[in-house]
């Protein structure tokens, strides 16, 4: 068996009872190949996973040229962070129904990967957002998402009053339970549910979508990535910042989020067949 | 000065500056009046008004025929709240922009009250809502509420699984950021920010306002108000019930939350000019 | 075979193919009961069943004392028109998928009926609305429909003024493409598409539901179905009033048009089994 | 007075009463440059301005190095198409209040008049919509649109059926009203009253909005202004397409409508202290 890829590297979600078998399944597919293969440190042992050349998440980049994802859409999030930086390549296996960003299924995993391994594949690149949160003119914590970056209350029914600027220009005070800053990526997740439009993954661009806003008016927008967005929390007695649903910090009134397109982009690998316009169709019952 | 009321009560915001001055001049208005006025106790305290005759708020509705209340639509709420078993009319005069349930504003309050106290007025019945929360089949906690009841996430990114049955029928499970169940009177409120419709207070209906629900197609319901509605958590991390605005209690999963129509009304006396679409035309900046 | 029902007529869809062998397997089931059948004059004719008692659609009322309705919501409409001013109650049996009018799939037509015969149903009431246009202070047409009255544009992509009263009080104009009034019948139809709510049959609710408004602040509103609307057209090129989609007349600028609750209503009679609420998830792919 | 242009073309709307005064005015205060000034010719003889030197409206970018355009948003449109080819940038001056388009009001026209001249201005690349009509595999008709493409049913209360393929692969099939194909300029027009999204002027994207969609959960997308849409009429009693709200022409069952990016942009300018988020924030009444 031939392939372009030299040196592979599986990840997987490791909470998940038959992750086990799906990965020996993979790696015995994948041992009739001309292939390094590489299992990440912490899926090798909570896997156990015995036998393999096994690599820290921080090494793969070096020494892998495709990483498969084993897993849904949240570890394909939290295995793109990780590596955006490194610019490999990632495809996701997903053991149940496909993701957004996981779309061979565990059912038919050989053929997609014999000819993913035979050069049959796209690669398509993400962006991601980088907020950084300022407290007294200083910057206090930062970090990166590739779904959104949500400002919102937290712990009371209290609205959270916030400020944006776009590029240094003043957008408006929104007075509502937050706000998503959404990549293409992460327009179909919880910007979709706050009534935010879908954004091809092509477009440059980042969608804000107010949560539950005060003001009828305040509709969803979607602006250049290339743009700086500064949001001033007013008034909020509780309010935090999640990234990809992960609390980075809560916020205080006085403090700034500043959102930016992030330097490094996440490299998604898809078999050749696979239509992004499929996945919605299927993703979100159309027709 | 004639009137058809014998017992007037007054009760007043008391952490606003200016509430002691608006408070002295209605006194000062009313003394024209043959009437018996009834300062209630805290506001009494809170605004130093002296030399009047005081009630605790739970003796106004046995006491008085009329309680002004001066404040905003929030003082409403919770005086609504504790006067509703009493059956008094309650008027609202708003020092700042009128509100929807404070229709008269402090500049022109003597004119408004001078016709409501000749008789020139009408009386609405809004209904509350009751909620009650079961832990291990046992009651847990209870209470009311004049806009809403609010069943959220809270303190995380995470939504919540919920499970809707209506007078004992099977509605749906959905994932969502919660739901919100509002009378007509509340759904000018948070409901209207989540999406919801606008419900005309003649009607006796309920609406159940899912917020930022995963499937996209769970709509806004309204349902009869004689229905009782019984939401289980089924999943969450963290989340709550509110009382307009209010926290009545966390919840864990395997609660229930039964929301009801109160058994007592809430009496709103309005001047007879005032008309409930001018009164949405202007808070919600139609044409 | 016992049954509660004495005369029972048969109203069929006409246009469908195998409509015919339906309409013959009824007419065979019910032939086991001591019943007296009719079918509708236009549906014996065009599904060439001989042998029966005829009857015109407007003599159904008072000779029999339920109506079988074979086919889809749309022919339910129709015929719950003709037939609401009779009070007889009808069940609806659908070919294809169920309908939200037409609960009884063909599939199990025999079993659903037999409970239905033997006295297992619940029967519910339906309002109409009654729409009168009047030009000139003079009326024009009238008529009235199940689902809704739609004043919209037509044959033009310019939008339409108009201007709204609720039981004399002005509401507001908007700029559209158009206003439907609907029963609670009617929400799940058209006005669910143009982001209405869902009212529950049991309110006596109409809910207008701008289409496309020019002011995004114009949200849907649901009034008492007690209440008279006056809708008068400022401004349109192309104009018209529809009646559960049927055209009732064009309309020009200095119309108006009058909507009220009918005087009738529509009696449907469900299987014992039957849950509105099972019926909406199904319809709308709920969870 | 000195200033960067050359040659500078007027253009009005010309069924306004006062708009003759509006330009004599622009005349005068253009006069004291050293300018070579034309006015369009329609523009002049409506306007009855004489002792001008006048230009046909296709002369213009060849003869100019700027167009002012006084009137409304409707008049830049109907513009703005017309001198795309030739790329000339263009200013726009309203006589009521500004518009998305014409961001310059009478008011104080002179003084951004002035700056403009001074070389004080930022210019602005607007895509535009070149939509095709393909019957029986011959191009039918074609024309371009600077807000949106709009195929939508008309005459009848009844919806259409039509088939989405953006860059050969499937979307979807949809039951509508129909739909929005979107510039970001025309994502503040028609699309927006359809529930679309608020897309940047800088942002090479088509918005594609679904007017009263039956599937609740087709949701607007936004899709690379490189694509090519191509949208199939499966059914539709009557149906049209319109170019920025102009008739284009009717089409039939089979007929299909492709949608690309135009191959000219319109260069829209603007005096130095515009703001594109002042401007949404103005017209959308943002906090």
């Amino acid at each position: 068996m031939k392939t372009v890829f030299k040196n592979i590297a599986l990840i997987g979600k490791y909470n998940t009872p038959d992750m086990r078998d799906t990965m020996l399944a993979m790696l015995g597919f994948l041992s009739d190949y001309p292939l390094n293969i590489f299992v990440e440190e912490k899926t090798a042992i909570h896997c156990n996973i015995v036998g393999q050349q096994v690599l820290k998440i921080n090494e793969i980049g070096n020494k892998a040229d495709l990483a498969i994802v084993l897993g849904g859409d949240g570890t394909m999030l939290a295995v793109a962070r990780s590596l955006a930086a490194s610019g490999i390549p990632l495809v996701g296996v997903n053991q149940g129904r496909v993701g957004f960003l996981t779309d061979i299924s565990a059912a038919n995993m050989f053929d997609s990967m014999a000819s993913v391994l035979s050069g049959e594949f796209t690669i398509e690149q993400r962006i991601l957002l980088l907020a950084t949160i300022v407290r007294d003119g200083k910057e206090f914590s930062r970090g990166s998402a590739l779904n959104d970056v949500v400002i919102n209350k937290t712990g009371m029914s209290h609205l959270v009053e916030l400020e944006v600027h776009i590029d240094g220009q003043f957008v408006h005070k929104q007075r509502s339970d937050g706000v998503i800053l959404a990549t293409p990526t992460g327009t179909t997740a919880y910007a979709l549910s706050a009534g935010g439009p879908i954004l091809h993954p092509t477009l440059d661009a980042i969608a804000l979508v107010p949560i539950c806003p005060h003001t009828l008016s305040n509709r969803p927008i979607a602006i250049n990535s290339a743009s700086s967005v500064e949001i001033t929390i007013v008034q909020a007695r509780d309010a935090a910042v999640h990234l990809d649903g992960q609390l980075l910090m809560d916020v205080l009134p006085g403090d700034k989020v500043i959102v930016k397109r992030d330097q490094h982009r996440v490299s998604l690998l898809h078999p050749k067949e696979h239509s992004h316009y499929d996945m919605l169709r299927q993703k979100l019952n159309w027709g």
